[in-house]
C-alpha cells in the first residue's frame, strides 16, 4: 500500500502543474516531433527536486537501477515500452544480452536484475545475464530475495561479436554504468546493437555537456509554455579545476560559487523567495570519490573542515579535478515527515512509472542517493498516464505525477541531445 | 472487483496454453516481424470463443465500441498504446475528429465515446465529437452516467477537408462502423487521415475475406508452433447466395452445411472429441438483418420455422444474401454459471486490455452479442503482459490473458491482411 502524500500534493508548485496540464496537447505533441529528430535513450531514470517554487532534474541516470521499485501495476507500460523499443530498434531480435553492474552482491540491485530480465522476456526475446566480472568463469546461480535465482554467466568475445556459451545475442544491454571505463570485452562491437552506447558510460559523460543540452531544453519547453525556464533548470556553470589536496583552483572555485549564488538570489529575490540559495559543487565527469558539495557561502570551501565532510563512496579523488557548480535546489516533498524526491523511469520515449526516495535522516538540501537504513521507495500511487485535467492544481496525485513525467521527459531529451553531440561516430557535416 | 474465474482457468485448452507460453519469445519475435511487412489496424477488438478442445477468434471488429468495460488499470497501456499509433501515423497531429456512431442514446456507448476521448487526450491530443447525424444543427451536449458530458457537434464540409466549427482536424478517427454506407461527408478526403478506412466499413467488409486471412495467418502460426492450424481456426467456407423469402439457393447451401458439418465431424473424431458439432451461417456482408443461424443439421434449413427463428436487429433481408457457413465453435468459459466468451481489445499492434461478454440466458453455442439484462461485461483480472512461465497451464490468470492476447493478435493482423488485399487506392504490380 502507499501512503498519501499530503505534502506532495499541497506544495507551491501548484501554478506550474496546472501550467503543465492545460497543455497537455501542446506537450505531448512537442515531444513527438522533438522524437522524430532525436532518438531517445534506451532507458532512463531521472531523480527530480521539488522545491516548490521549482521543479527540477537533478541526476539522469542512463543504466537505471531500482526497476524493482516500480509496482506490479506499472510494469505492463513497462513491458508494452520494451516491445516499442525493440521492433524499432532491432525487430528481429531473439536474443538480449544483459551486463549487469557490479553491485551483485546487493539483493535490491538483483532484484532490479530480475525485474529487468522479466519485461524483456515479456517484451518476447531470450534474456541471459553475461556478467564482466572475469573472476566468473562458469556460469554462477545467484540467489534472489523471493527464493528463485538468476544465472550470471562468464562472457565469450569473439573477433566481431560478444555472447555467451551456445547464446548469440542481436543487442546488448548494458545495466553497468561503465564508471570504472570501457572494458576490452565491450570494445569494437561493430556487428551488434550495444544499448547505450559506450559514450554514454559514466566515466565518459560530462554533467556539463548534460547540463548545457538540458538548459537548451529547458528554454525550449519554457517558450512552449510561456514560463521562465528556471522553474525547471537549476542554473549550473563550470567550477574549474580544483586540487583538493594542495587547494589548487580553489581560488577560482570559489568565484564561480559566489557569481551562481549571486545569480539564484536575483531569482530568488525576482519570485519572493525568502530562503537562502545553497550551490552544488560536483565532480563535472563520475565522482572520482567526490561526494556533491553543498555550498552556502563561497567563504566555507576555505575551510579545509567544511571540505572534509565531504568522503565519497570508493577511492578519492587525486590530482586536479574538473568541477561544476549548480543551484541547489532543496526537495520540499514529505512523506511521513521524511524528506522524499521523485524518481521516473523511462523506457524509450515513455515514461513506465516512478516512486519516492525516502530518507528520514538527510536534509532537504541533501543528496538523497546514499546508502541509509531509513531510504524507503515508495511507487507512485496512480498512474502519470491518466492526469486530470480540471481538477484543481494540486489535489491530484495522477495530475502531479503527469508533471514529473513531463519534467523527466525532459531530461531524457536533453540526455539524447547529449549523445548525439558526444558521438564519436557521428557524421560531422560542416 | 473481480470475480475469480474458476471454469476460465481450468478447461482442457491447457495444452496449447502452455505451448504458447513455452513459445512467446519466438511468438512476439513472429508478430514483430509480420509488423515490418504489414500494418496493424488503428484499432481492433476481437471475440473470442474458447470450447476447451480449440480457441479461435469470431468477430473482428475494427470499429470496437466497449472501450468503457476496461478498467483504470488498463487506461495507462492504451494511453501509451495510442501515443505510439499517432507518433506512426502523424507525428504532427494536433486535433482529433472523433465520429461517434448512430448509438448515441445508449448511455454504455456514450461511456464508450467518453474513454476514447480520454485516451486520445491522454496521448496528446485535442479531441472533438463530431456526429454524421444531420439532424443535429448545432453543438449538443449529452448527459454522460458519470455527471459529465460530451458535446456532439456538426460537421463542417468543406472541398478537400472534414472539420467542425473552429477545429481543422488532421486526423479523423471513426467510430461508426458504416453499416448503413459511406456517407458522403466522408468520401474524398485525401487531405486528412480516415481512420480507419472506408473499405474498413462493416458494409463494405465481406466475412469471407477475413476468414481467408485468418486462415492464413492461423496457418502461418501454426506451422511457427509446430501444431495443428484447426486449434486456433474454424473452418469456414460459402454458402452461396440465398434469397430466403423465396427458397432460392437453399439446397446449395444445405449441401455446404452438409461438407461443413463432415469435416468437422473428421476433426471431432481426430481429437476424440464426443460432441455434435453444429454450423453458423451468416451473410457475408453486414448482417443485412439476418442474425448468425445455429445449424445442427442441414435438414433443418429446409424447415421455414427453424430459419424463422431468425430474427436480426434491423430491417429484414430482402433479394438474395450472400452468406458464409462457419464450423460453431462452444464457448466452455464460465463465469458464475453463465456463458462467457473473452474480448480482447488493441489499439495499433498492442494487446491494451479485455474482458468477458457474460450472457446468463444465453446457451454455449449462441450468439452473446446481442441485448440482455443480464449482460456484464467483466474485465480480465490481470495484464496479459505479465504471463508466468513456469506456472502450471491452467492455473493463472495472466497466462490465459496472454493466450488470449495472441489469439486476438492473430485476428488483427488478418484484418491487416485482409484491409491491404481490398485497399481500393492500392497499387498493384503485375
Amino acid at each position: 500500500m502507499v501512503p498519501h502524500l499530503i505534502t506532495a500534493l499541497t506544495g507551491p508548485i501548484n501554478e506550474l502543474e496546472a501550467r503543465v496540464l492545460d497543455s497537455m496537447p501542446a506537450i505531448e505533441r512537442w515531444f513527438r516531433l522533438e522524437w522524430m529528430e532525436h532518438t531517445p535513450p534506451f532507458y532512463t531514470s531521472v531523480d527530480l527536486r521539488n522545491a516548490g517554487f521549482k521543479l527540477a532534474p537533478v541526476d539522469t541516470n542512463l543504466f537505471p537501477g531500482g526497476f524493482n521499485n516500480l509496482t506490479p501495476e506499472m510494469l505492463p507500460l513497462a513491458v508494452q515500452a520494451a516491445m516499442a523499443a525493440i521492433e524499432k530498434i532491432c525487430p528481429e531480435a531473439k536474443n538480449l544480452l544483459l551486463v549487469p553492474g557490479a553491485q551483485v552482491h546487493n539483493t535490491f540491485y538483483l532484484s532490479n536484475l530480475q525485474q529487468l530480465v522479466r519485461v524483456f522476456t515479456q517484451a518476447g526475446l531470450n534474456v541471459r545475464l553475461g556478467t564482466l566480472d572475469e573472476s566468473i568463469k562458469a556460469p554462477r546461480p545467484v540467489a534472489l530475495p523471493d527464493g528463485s535465482e538468476l544465472v550470471l554467466e562468464p562472457l565469450l568475445r569473439s573477433r566481431g561479436r560478444l555472447g555467451l556459451k551456445d547464446f548469440d545475442p542481436c543487442t546488448i544491454l548494458l545495466n553497468n554504468n561503465l564508471s570504472a571505463g570501457v572494458p576490452r570485452a565491450l570494445q569494437h562491437l561493430h556487428e551488434q546493437y550495444l544499448l547505450p552506447p559506450l559514450h554514454a558510460g559514466w566515466s565518459v559523460r560530462r554533467k556539463s555537456r548534460h547540463c548545457q543540452s538540458y538548459e537548451e531544453v529547458a528554454k525550449k519547453f519554457a517558450k512552449l509554455l510561456g514560463m521562465d525556464p528556471w522553474l525547471i533548470h537549476p542554473i549550473t556553470g563550470p567550477g574549474g579545476e580544483v586540487d583538493l589536496a594542495s587547494g589548487a583552483g580553489l581560488d577560482a572555485l570559489q568565484g564561480h560559487v559566489d557569481a551562481l549564488l549571486a545569480k539564484v538570489r536575483r531569482k530568488y529575490k525576482e519570485y519572493g523567495i525568502n530562503e537562502k540559495p545553497f550551490a552544488v559543487v560536483k565532480a563535472d565527469s563520475g565522482t572520482h570519490g567526490f561526494a556533491p558539495l553543498i555550498v552556502r557561502d563561497a567563504k566555507d570551501l576555505a575551510d579545509p573542515a567544511r571540505r572534509g565532510r565531504n568522503h565519497g563512496q570508493g577511492e578519492a579523488a587525486t590530482g586536479p579535478l574538473a568541477l561544476i557548480v549548480q543551484e541547489g535546489v532543496p526537495t520540499y516533498e514529505r512523506v511521513n515527515d521524511a524528506v522524499a524526491e521523485p524518481v521516473v523511469y523511462m523506457i524509450d520515449r515513455y515514461v513506465v512509472g516512478g516512486f519516492y526516495r525516502i530518507h528520514a535522516e538527510r536534509g532537504i538540501d541533501e543528496n538523497l542517493e546514499a546508502p541509509g537504513a531509513s531510504y524507503v521507495p515508495l511507487a507512485f500511487a496512480e498512474s502519470h498516464h491518466l492526469p486530470r485535467r480540471g481538477d484543481k492544481p494540486g489535489v491530484s496525485a495522477p495530475n502531479r505525477f503527469y508533471m514529473y513525467g513531463v519534467i523527466g521527459r525532459l531530461a531524457m531529451l536533453a540526455a539524447s541531445y547529449e549523445l548525439e553531440a558526444t558521438d564519436p561516430d557521428a557524421e560531422v557535416y560542416d
